[in-house]
């Protein structure tokens, strides 16, 4: 593991690691923020936060206006890329298939199969090694991201509760099996048959998981670009069915972009924090 | 006047505009962040952000982490571009000359006297046009700037006390006269006549004007890679020799970038916020 970038922010560290993955097979790059109880050797609670199409593992470290509260709260914050990389990794035909766009699935199908296997790597991989790596508290990880990677928090969340003990999310993708996003990932990720799908679509996994967290907090623009994309009614319907409790705010003249997640980014981490004191 | 970007942001719009440009004679754009009480119409205190080295007009929106504070503390926030851009206008021969690097000043020298006159467009044309088209409260409008745009905001407030009211940089290039990037600037766009230059200094202008302002505020880092290029300590000296009052304050660990910016930033708007509001 090899520290590319360190950035001293807030009496903390904002830094860029990069390490060759056994999972992605590849070299790969995460941020991570330190704060200043991290530097000093006191274990934090930690969060994930999964990006969106085109964005990479740098892109919140900058964008998203987290550090501010999460130094004031003592949150470690893990932001990894959105898919493998390189000159051996397939690439898409457009934006939102390939590179930047691994949607945190194992892929089945070639020619993704051999490196898009990003949610062993988000979850196993990496997850381990940031763990043993950095002062966090085990039982306090929580995970949050924004669109694509809203999708990968909330599908993340319920594939693995025992790893992730809070869940928030920015306009996610939250029924990528009914959208133009998600059909064309999953298609060519995972091959035609839809039941597969449903494994990694939070709307259908909710409705078999039922309800898992004391509490889901979902932010939504209303002016959102992508909102026919996102479905958030979807997933609360389905949140509702089974008793999963979720607080979906949505807010007027938001879109979809860092300036609507900077507006909010307290908010969810005060949340993510009061989660993860719990019990 | 065309407003290409808005995304509301802290219940307040930041926009990007875009307009043709008398005093540099090309296309130019500038952001403006305006709080919700701006939008509801109520006239505010306002702070221009000059930006550094390879910087654009968007630079500070996305990464200095201010509209939080300028929400809070009802400020609007301009951030004009570093230089002229388009293909009529003269590059340099690297990124620390030419576009992107206007230094604030108005050339005299070929190529760059036909675009390159940011003095005149900060502080006239720009100027100007925010507070006919904004909800600018006309006598409280402060500059702060970071690097080259630290020196053009320290410069531009001792040369017009009138427009600016109140004045903080980050890291500012303090004496460009006896630094490289300030050597290689001011001998391509003003000649080779170092009593010029002086007039573009800020460690000479706060000797020549004398105490303007009843405090300055400065951030600097001390693992700053560019330190070399700042000479806070002269500008303390000048300060000192004619009675201004700076609060120079120094860091240690932070360097160059915006994970300093944002560390800062707040304190840096509440100080305007305190300066513009005092008389």
């Amino acid at each position: 593991m090899e520290l590319i970038q360190n950035n001293r922010c807030f009496e903390g560290e904002q830094r860029i690691y990069r390490f060759h993955s056994n999972a992605l097979q590849t070299e790969t790059q995460f941020g991570i923020f330190l704060p200043e109880q991290a530097l000093a050797g006191q274990a934090c609670p930690a969060v994930f936060y999964l990006a969106g199409l085109t964005c990479n593992e740098e892109t919140f470290a900058i964008k998203a206006h987290a550090q501010h509260m999460a130094a004031q709260l003592g949150l470690i914050l893990i932001s990894p890329d959105t898919s493998p990389r390189g000159e051996a990794v397939a690439k898409g035909d457009h934006w939102d298939i390939g590179q930047g766009a691994g949607f945190y699935i194992n892929a089945t199908q070639a020619p993704w199969a051999a490196h898009y296997q990003m949610e062993t790597f988000v979850t196993d991989e990496l997850y381990q090694l940031v763990l043993q790596q950095f002062p966090i508290q085990a039982q306090h990880v929580g995970i949050m991201g924004h669109s694509m990677g809203g999708h990968g928090a909330l599908t993340l969340a319920f594939k693995y509760p025992e790893k992730f003990k809070s869940v928030s999310a920015f306009a996610p993708i939250c029924a990528p099996s009914q959208c133009p996003w998600g059909e064309k990932a999953f298609s060519n990720y995972l091959g035609t048959d839809q039941q597969v799908w449903l494994q990694h679509d939070a709307t259908a996994l909710v409705q078999v998981k039922g309800a898992l967290f004391s509490e889901i907090l979902i932010d939504q623009g209303l002016k959102d670009q992508f909102y026919s994309q996102l479905n958030p009614a979807l997933f609360q319907q389905a949140c509702d069915a089974v008793g999963q409790k979720l607080s979906l705010r949505e807010h007027a003249g938001y879109d979809h972009g860092y300036y609507f997640i900077q507006s909010f980014i307290d908010q969810h981490l005060q949340f993510h924090a009061v989660q993860l004191q719990a019990d």
